[in-house]
């Protein structure tokens, strides 16, 4: 066959082409003239099958149980359920000490931040460390993400802080803690119930831009909070929105401040910055960020302890205290008034804790390829947080100082991402560091007794700065105008008003752009692509051509109740005007009308009704109403509801161009 | 050019187009080979004007405006605001015969109906008749269709009878009553709010099936509730649940059944469905079944006045109010506790009074092909029922008694269906109904005070039997099995619980049937039917043959952060599986992975990130990604996130054909 082949060939075979369509119409068995076909009948019950699956099993959890004896399906099902059975078996000395170097390096991050986030919960610093201690253990052999490492992290202890303190204002009262407890087993029990009833796509719905506008909203939030412990403020507001903090900083200037709380905390807060700035420019120098919380900790203690600056007003952290968890179990309120208060609380904490996890385990999954099972991973984290809960522990989830970064992939830097980079193998890193963290609770926490607070609200200032992403803000901007919208929604939510009220908004415009979407779609009108058989919007393709008595839309989007009406009256309107312009350009009337079905993939009654609708008020216009590559499901409903027989089986062709080849075999453009 | 080419002539001029293809490739500037184009640049104004005049202005009210002088364009505005200003002009005598006809026939029809729609909302009879005096008035100067009457209907009456009682459980207190004017005021601001900030696209999300289910329920909760009338009981059950009621009704077999009353109420129900099957067999009879409630009423009056049965235990009417309504702007409560349960009620009968009249009115909008404006209907309402609250009347809206019916065009009986019959041509027939309801109450009402309960009874389960529409069910049923589920759902909930309830499921699981659209989309795998460039979905057209080397996939759906997640999962599981079947199969490897772009309306920034790990996975496995046909706003976003630098613009084509005639040459099939 030649190379190329002269353009009026085509043209002519392309003519033939078409005038052959026509000329055989729909009657024709020809093997190549296709109808539009009816997919195989399927039963109610396979609907309903196929419907459930992907709702629920989209990832056939089930497949790799067929066809196995029974013994070894329990054993594939303990190895699902705790996936170190699986990967333990491969374990060597070479893997364990990847994991022995990144498990100290992440300790050694976390023990310090653990302290100030604890602050963030109103919980007395230990509460932190026992979460450190208790939930990696369980993680390790539960969560089937390699990468992940878990503990408190900072938004959700400001948002238990938040939501506990509304119950509870007082919370150095025992209630307090006991309702910290309490949401955190119902936290748990949220994360495990949808991962057990695979309703994991739930947490789909807290989108992107969303997620990163409440963690920027919220570093902002926890970042004022700081003011207090970085200037030595004591009366400061208990409320957590701007304005407050603002009036709070602004009102103590002349008698509140503490100069030398201040000279400790910015100091810190130089050194902090200046090693996350050098472990960004040269990733091998990773450690000296991921050692720099403990560091100032140590040589801020020193110094107090040396200078007795405690005396001269420098707050320090005085007490924590030393031992192991105790059992909370008889502490958690199964009944009684805040039985309601813990379990809302604990909804919302743990959904937003998966979020958080789910997406920092598929950035990973996706960066080497694994397939991380959102399901399993849920579970972990609720027995996590259930066992958690019943051993001092608060609210663990995936550790990441800078989810969005990591999310978006700059390159962020966060706990998540040292235990990657410090070669960290498999879970046992967790192990690790929960060891770690155990000898420090058993040993070394009465030293933290001088640790300066300023020093601790310098490592979170540190730490939530990489929370604010204003490039992923920007990125947001330039793509997608509406998930900026949400975006900002649920920045302003969280700064102005608090973060609850923040994630309301953010989950309410992701909701409004959903519902947007299928309550207006958009329609195309298609022209033909010149000297091809493609038919494509005009708008987009400005060549393509509009045919002689014909007028071709498509309409992008399935038909709904919530949008049958306007569909219809939108292809009427987009009729009416090329109607009225073609008149005026002396061109001859519409006849036909094609709409062009294929991004239409489903049409429930309402959708049925409109074109009904549309039928008869194009007879009474005296247009035929021709339709083109109707779906699977489509095609079936129109025959089930018997409007194939209303606008004719000759009516409906495969492709737009089999429509015009039949009714405008000239295939005349009009530009 | 010849009729008949033969096959092997197509193959081959087919064959040269697709080497012909392949041999230029994008570079290409020829007319017939195009690239993926991007859309004129559009600016962030045009953009979000775009969005608000589709959402807000889909019928774009102010072209009529365009161009004109002030002074024509205050006319028109007050033409708009009151469409009698336009038609009245050329209002004449001929057309009067039919709207005085059709207006007497109307009124007889309302006024039995009226009296016993008022026990349903627990008010006095003459509240009703207030209504069906000032309300058509009202929308005879403002209304945008010809063809609706409006008053109190039996649905309606009913909700507001249930919400208002669960607010103030004495209705026969002054309290109750007031409420009720509360609710009326609140239901037009409402429906007059939904008009001017032009969100009368809120009520489609009540869809098509929810509709039929909440009717259904409804018709039947209301002929129970009937049981006390027609059997005369006495002490009757308050709620509407089915169980309470039949429980009602067999405790007091024994000793509260009425037998005269039973006689009563039965022969005049069998009289009355008689009429309705005689009109139904023959239309030109319609007048038996309008005047038959009429026929009754004084039928049924006289001979209880004659036998004295009253005196027997048969429960009458015994008190209508004559005279005139009398002002009620002071009852009103403004303030107070009442206030905000007075707008909850309202709110929810204000929409679901709407739900009703936009259908009717669209179903012969369509009938006659005249288009509806939604909002200027909305307006109206909303003035009516405003008014009215001042005027002693309750929630109005377009009067019909078998809704469902008249939209599924089943040619069911209704009183505005009678309107249509009746040969009435503008809103006049609502001014001659509003006239003959003035003369009853000024003249009449005294003389119904022997009309028997049972009567009432009757003519309210004789209307309300049309509103369960078995046929409409069984449609449901047949073309979307969700729908069904939506129709039942509101069906058992009004009649298991109650009105209220029953909307909420039928809102609830509609909204539901959006989310999960939008969060699992369907894909397709997609093969090349033989002979064509044509590619289709395998499943539907089993014919069409997959591509060696390569495997291409369809998304149907907007991707959004919903489904992001999902559609990128579902195509590497697709992937994997055709890989492995070709594989078993001694099939050369997939090289190529084609995603068909058409369905795809819209992306969001997690969908682009979909796309990014998607790319970044099939790297990983050696496969390239190949797009085919994004549309405007998809291809506009590719470039804003520079995902088309990494895909390659060479990679995204305008069609599949031109995919595969690019990396497949030979585009040999695989069966």
């Amino acid at each position: 066959m030649s190379e190329r082949v002269s353009d009026e060939a085509v043209t002519k075979a392309m003519g033939e082409i078409s005038s052959r369509a026509s000329s055989r119409r729909h009657g024709d068995t020809s093997p190549y003239i296709h109808k539009v076909e009816s997919p195989p009948k399927q039963t109610l019950l396979q609907e309903i099958k196929y419907s459930v699956v992907e709702t629920f099993f989209p990832d056939k959890p089930l497949d790799k149980f067929k066809d196995k004896s029974w013994c070894r399906m329990f054993l594939l099902g303990l190895q699902s359920l705790f996936p170190i059975f699986e990967w333990g078996r491969y374990y060597n000395l070479k893997k364990f000490k990847g994991d022995f170097i990144s498990g100290l390096t992440i300790a050694s991050l976390c023990i310090p931040q653990d302290i100030a986030y604890a602050k963030l919960a109103n919980l007395d610093p230990q509460y932190a460390l026992y979460t450190s201690f208790v939930t990696p253990l369980v993680y390790a052999f539960m969560g089937s993400s390699r990468d992940i490492a878990v503990g408190p992290v900072a938004v959700i202890s400001l948002m238990l802080g938040t939501m506990l303190s509304d119950e509870i204002s007082d919370f150095k009262s025992h209630e307090y803690l006991r309702l910290a407890f309490t949401a955190t087993f119902f936290a748990g029990v949220t994360q495990m119930a949808l991962g057990v009833l695979r309703l994991g796509f739930l947490i789909d719905f807290l989108s992107h831009a969303a997620i990163v506008g409440f963690m920027t909203g919220s570093a902002i939030t926890i970042a004022l909070q700081q003011l207090k412990g970085l200037l030595g403020i004591k009366n400061f507001t208990k409320k957590t929105d701007i304005v407050s903090v603002m009036r709070s900083v602004f009102s103590s200037v002349h008698h509140g401040w503490n100069w030398e709380t201040i000279v400790i905390g910015l100091a810190f807060l130089v050194f902090l910055l200046v090693a996350k700035h050098i472990a960004k420019k040269n990733k091998k120098l990773f450690w000296v960020a991921a050692t720099s919380p403990m560091i100032s900790v140590i040589v801020s203690t020193v110094l107090v302890y040396i200078t007795r600056a405690d005396k001269k007003g420098v707050a320090i952290l005085k007490h924590v205290k030393k031992g192991l968890n105790s059992s909370s179990a008889g502490e958690i309120f199964f009944s009684g008034k805040y039985l309601g208060s813990g379990i809302r609380v604990g909804v919302v904490a743990g959904m937003v804790a998966l979020t958080e996890a789910v997406s920092i385990g598929r950035t990973f999954a996706a960066m080497k390829d694994y397939s991380l099972d959102g399901n399993q991973e849920m579970m972990a984290m609720g027995a996590m947080n259930i066992i958690g809960s019943l051993a001092s522990c608060y609210v663990s989830t995936a550790i990441t100082v800078t989810t969005t970064r990591v999310v978006s992939d700059v390159g962020g830097f966060s706990r998540t991402a040292v235990n990657n980079m410090a070669g960290c193998k498999t879970a046992v890193s967790n192990i690790v560091m929960s060891i770690v963290v155990l000898l420090t609770l058993l040993l070394i926490t009465p030293l933290f007794k001088y640790t300066p607070n300023a020093v601790l609200a310098s490592i979170i200032i540190a730490a939530v700065l990489g929370l604010v992403n204003i490039e992923a803000i920007m990125h947001l901007w330039k793509i997608d105008k509406f998930d900026f919208v949400a975006c900002m929604g649920a920045l302003f939510g969280v700064v102005f008003i608090n973060v609850e009220i923040g994630l309301l908004i953010a989950v309410a415009i992701s909701f409004a752009k959903i519902l947007l979407q299928v309550t207006r779609p958009r329609t195309a009108v298609l022209g033909k692509l010149p000297g091809t058989t493609v038919y494509r919007n005009i708008q987009q393709y400005p060549k393509a051509t509009q045919i002689n008595g014909m007028f071709i839309v498509r309409v992008d989007s399935a038909i709904y109740f919530s949008n049958s009406n306007y569909v219809k009256e939108r292809i009427l309107r987009l009729l009416t005007d090329e109607e009225a312009q073609r008149t005026a350009n002396g061109l001859s009337r519409i006849e036909y009308l094609t709409v062009e079905m294929s991004p239409v993939t489903d049409i429930d009654t309402s959708g049925i009704r409109a074109f009904e609708e549309l039928y008869k008020i194009l007879q009474k216009r005296k247009v035929q109403l021709i339709l083109a590559n109707p779906g699977p499901i489509v095609i079936e409903k129109l025959h089930a509801s018997k409007l194939t027989d209303i606008i004719g089986e000759n009516n409906i062709f495969l492709t737009v161009a089999n429509a015009v080849s039949t009714f405008s075999p000239k295939g005349e453009g009009v530009v």
